[in-house]
């Protein structure tokens, strides 16, 4: 058994405590955070609290809060030499306060309150600063997911960065073509089978060997077709800048 | 029953002759190919033929063959006033010789040979010259996929463009992706949930309601951390210009 506080009550921490309170082998201890009422609905269900100084004994604490709040708070945690973690992809572990023992906890993957997540397919991307410490995040962490993996620092912050790729600038493209169809008065809906069937080939098959289309073909008529159609002068530079960055992936 | 006659051997004509092949209600006459070695495993299956001369009659002829050779090949066509169709995204429906009754029947996806395809999810962007045309197109479109839509050329051509950002951009996004991750020997495999999660989240949702990360949050420091991570001068643009662009989405 493992036991574990969950400290900060948002998109993270509120899946963190549901994955850890489906699993038999984690208790969780307590679940702070600093205003009540965001978690006084899980009261009958676990020891809830928005005072530190009466943070109860665990084998983990994890700081599940904004990435500035984490240096802070970690400062205000009122014990010594125990374990704490927080799950930043960008947060070193080095801004967690000294006087514990350090961590990083990162599920890669994007949360929000209202979507359902299967957190066993959540990849863990487990770093601590003490070897001795890695085998219980570790143990701790497959009791939730499938996926777990140890990163040093840079290939934590590589993830993060390339997150922000397939993620959030994938979405823009999304907008972008939202914006394209509705202009014409096209249905964006209709590009949703696309869209997924375009994430389910990488699942099998590298991002360079799924690539099609006229970057890739070189073919500067439907190209410039394209660049007429597009009257927005951004999305223009987006097309231009990832149509060369194909034609660069693809060779001359 | 509607009868037709496919002419090419591409990816898209193969996966139409599936998808025609286990409808009850499509007869498939004859497959031609200028090539015929392409198609010769299907003989046994279907009447096929590399003789263009020799095309039999059908309710719709369905020219699968490159962009380029669309005009071409309707020129070549032996008869007239018969109901001739093609099946490009970005070819206009009056490049078809003028002999015929001219419709496109677009199916919106990405086709690769190896790929398996449901048909039935494949959105089939219809367009006719004659008004009359339409109906029969309609009918036979419905025989393979639950999603038909009647599109005019500037949706069509919007929806191409469109299908290109969705598709060949965001895929080149994994493909950045996957070299930051590898320039730090992280896992790109890591990012594969999020990848599919992402496509996920805008089936239900707008891309405009999905977006998250540093860009919209206006968070400049982890902006900054990650201009100074890229050291590939084109990634760099990317990552600049697409951060612009959600900026300017989401308002200042
Ligand atoms: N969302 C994701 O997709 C995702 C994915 C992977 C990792 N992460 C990381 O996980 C962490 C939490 O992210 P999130 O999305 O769960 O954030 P969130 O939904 O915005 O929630 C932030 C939480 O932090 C608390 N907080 C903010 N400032 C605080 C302060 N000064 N002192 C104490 N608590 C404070 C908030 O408390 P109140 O409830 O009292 O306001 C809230 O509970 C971040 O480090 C983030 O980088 C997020
Ligand atoms: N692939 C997709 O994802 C996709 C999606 C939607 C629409 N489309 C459209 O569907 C059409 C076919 O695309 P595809 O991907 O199936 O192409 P493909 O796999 O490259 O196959 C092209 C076919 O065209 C034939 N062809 C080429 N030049 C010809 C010529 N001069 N005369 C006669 N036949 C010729 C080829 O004949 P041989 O076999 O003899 O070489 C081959 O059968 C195109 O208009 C494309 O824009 C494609």
């Amino acid at each position: 058994m493992i036991s574990v506080v969950i400290l900060g009550a948002g998109n993270v921490a509120t899946h963190l405590y549901k994955a850890f309170k489906a699993s038999d082998n984690v208790v969780i201890k307590q679940w702070y955070n600093r205003h009540l009422e965001r978690i006084r609905s899980y009261s009958n269900e676990v020891d809830i609290s928005d005072d530190i100084s009466q943070l109860v004994e665990a084998d983990v604490y994890i700081i599940a809060v904004s990435d500035d709040a984490i240096a802070p708070l970690s400062e205000q945690l009122p014990f010594e030499n125990r374990f704490v973690v927080h799950t930043s992809g960008s947060v070193s572990a080095y801004d967690l306060d000294k006087k514990n023992r350090r961590g990083v906890f990162y599920p890669l993957q994007t949360f929000s309150k209202a979507a359902k997540v299967d957190f066993s397919q959540v990849p863990i991307c487990l770093e601590t600063l003490r070897k001795t410490d890695y085998m219980p995040l570790k143990r701790l962490a497959i009791c939730i997911s499938d996926i777990t993996k140890r990163v040093n620092s840079d290939q934590r912050a590589a993830l993060h960065l390339a997150a922000v790729f397939v993620n959030n600038f994938t979405n823009q493209l999304y907008r972008v073509a939202h914006e394209i169809t509705e202009s014409q008065g096209a249905e964006f809906d209709l590009l949703k089978p696309l869209i997924l069937e375009t994430a389910q080939k990488v699942q099998d098959h590298s991002p360079f060997m799924s690539q099609t289309g006229p970057a890739k073909r070189k073919d500067k008529k439907t190209i410039k077709k394209h660049l007429k159609l597009l009257d927005n002068a951004q999305h223009k530079e987006i097309y231009k800048l990832l149509t060369a960055s194909i034609q660069h992936t693809h060779g001359r």
